[in-house]
């Protein structure tokens, strides 16, 4: 039977759907903000809407739906159904499985956002052939999806792939996450803001000063890289230095998984060359100079469309396995 | 039909080797030097006697081979057979499966010796029952094996678990493999031997000067250890400081991979708590412990055993291949 699925992108300020065939083109999408006020039911609840809304646009019922993939911006538990924790959310426990359930008769593949965004990537982006693949979301925060021998790997207890709170210096500043020295509170985008501010306070001659109106509370990553990209050499300092630190996490991350890809998304590797450049050398520099192997570093290409893309992604791996007769899926713990 | 493996561990000073029944109980023991002064060519006919020796003393033909698993001390292709690089054994572009087809009909499972030491202990030691581990050797060099998703993790190109190469500080000393600030610069038994010997320098008080007999020279790791049982501050220390830097290691694998367990084997390991007290306090406070996960580590305990047992657990594996109906096993490229 030809069968439908939808893929979400369930996100801290708007949730993304799409309707796609059994091949993977995308047939319609839908969009809306995500009522977070409303607490989880609220948020449910326009997730189940906003799917009802894609069926009712393209005549369809929802028996015509295969299965839905769900993707979600923090910790899941796939076998309960559950989302542990999302900060973006604010959510604590939240059973998404039997949210699902009541509202749905087709099965869920729930995942983390950034491992959709890898699995996305690596089926129809900028990761497309590459068995081994670290895909890294340079934003707000820094994640990563890995792809492992052709699957995402999730790790014993699905936490695997926090790239950003992975040890870049021994006596680095503090993290939220209780370690300190971390990836994060240097290269994900409040952090270099925050280097840059306090950089600000050494050099009043920088062009960041202007820029941010003598107000170091508007310093933003984006305006560092405006800064950067009209000369200021301050700013041009700091890029450097994010580029270093991304480079020893990603040479850390190569030298454990030998991947054979590394792409970059989010809104920080937006900054380009002045970002990269400082990156590859030092991962070149800090990955075995010696076996003469060297790791491609490459953008991501499907931008903000690649969590509802890796949902609908996962969605049709679902109707795969069922087909293969893995028995008939069972919400949420796929 | 009843098959019978065999397992071989080809190390630099001495050659291992198991004839094992189909359930893995081992029949017999053989073991021989390296004649690695001979050249990749005297090695390897010492593995194939080594073999023969095993058969006959059981009264078994080759044709009761069902499969043969061996290791090797360096980089593996498993594609072409051939061993890349062997630091240990002095080898370049070994062709080690073009060896096993002139000898032997079974085909052959071709790998890494600390991989195969760690699908050991995930069978047979500390690591049963853990899908996701993490294998880590402390010796000479500090290597690991990963278990993802219960079978060996390689990478795109065999080269994934060199551990030892991770950045653990970013201006530390160099490392031999063109890094700076490596783990293996400040936990492999040689680092910690160099440290000692530093460290000496600023305490003229140190028992480590009376157990080297003044000698810096003859200071090794195991001094090291032995001084710190017997009180020594500056050795206690070391081992603190050793601990502290395996911990941050640990934590950033353990951030990436998220495993059941972490298995800890080689002679460095033998330092018993004085390394681990330090270690698992740092990879406590720097695993993201705002999540709540810790991440046990246990003591390897097949010891120098693991290598064999291993190579023994990969031809078992491949006779089970071949059984499921993958196709005659072709030689090296298991």
């Amino acid at each position: 039977m030809e069968h439908y699925v939808v893929g979400i992108d369930l996100g801290g300020s708007k949730i993304a759907a799409a309707l796609a065939a059994a091949d993977g083109r995308i047939l319609a999408q839908q969009r809306c903000a995500t009522p977070v006020n409303g607490g989880a039911a609220a948020v449910l609840a326009a997730v189940a809407a906003l799917v009802r809304r894609l069926l009712a646009e393209h005549g369809l019922a929802e028996a015509d739906l295969g299965a839905a993939g769900l993707g979600v911006p923090g910790m899941v538990e796939r076998e309960s159904g559950l989302c542990r924790f999302s900060p973006n959310l604010f959510w604590h426990d939240v059973d998404i499985a039997g949210f699902w359930r009541e509202h749905f008769a087709c099965p869920l593949a729930l995942d983390n956002d950034v491992r959709l965004g890898a699995l996305a990537e690596q089926r129809w982006g900028a990761g497309r052939g590459a068995r081994d693949l670290i895909f890294v979301a340079l934003g707000t925060g820094i994640g990563s999806g890995l792809i492992l021998g052709g699957e995402i790997y999730r790790g014993s207890r699905g936490l695997a792939g926090e790239f950003g709170h992975i040890t870049v210096t021994r006596d680095g500043p503090r993290c939220n996450c209780g370690n300190r020295g971390c990836l994060e509170v240097y290269a994900a985008g409040p952090a270099i803001a925050r280097r840059a501010r306090e950089a600000m306070e050494r050099a009043p001659e920088s062009l960041l000063w202007r820029l941010a109106g003598g107000d170091t509370k508007k310093v933003t990553a984006e305006l560092v890289s405006q800064a950067a990209d009209q000369g200021d050499e301050l700013a041009r300092w700091l890029w450097e230095e994010t580029g270093e630190y991304l480079g020893i996490g990603l040479a850390t991350a190569a030298t454990l998984l030998n991947p054979e890809r590394i792409v970059l998304g989010g809104g920080v590797a937006q900054a380009g060359e002045k970002l990269l450049r400082p990156l590859k050398r030092t991962l070149a520099a800090r990955t075995m100079t010696a076996s003469g192997v060297t790791y491609p570093v490459v953008p991501a290409v499907l931008g903000s469309a690649a969590g509802v893309r890796g949902a609908v992604a996962a969605a049709l791996k679902l109707c795969d396995r069922r087909g293969e007769g893995h028995g008939p899926g069972i919400p949420g713990t796929h």
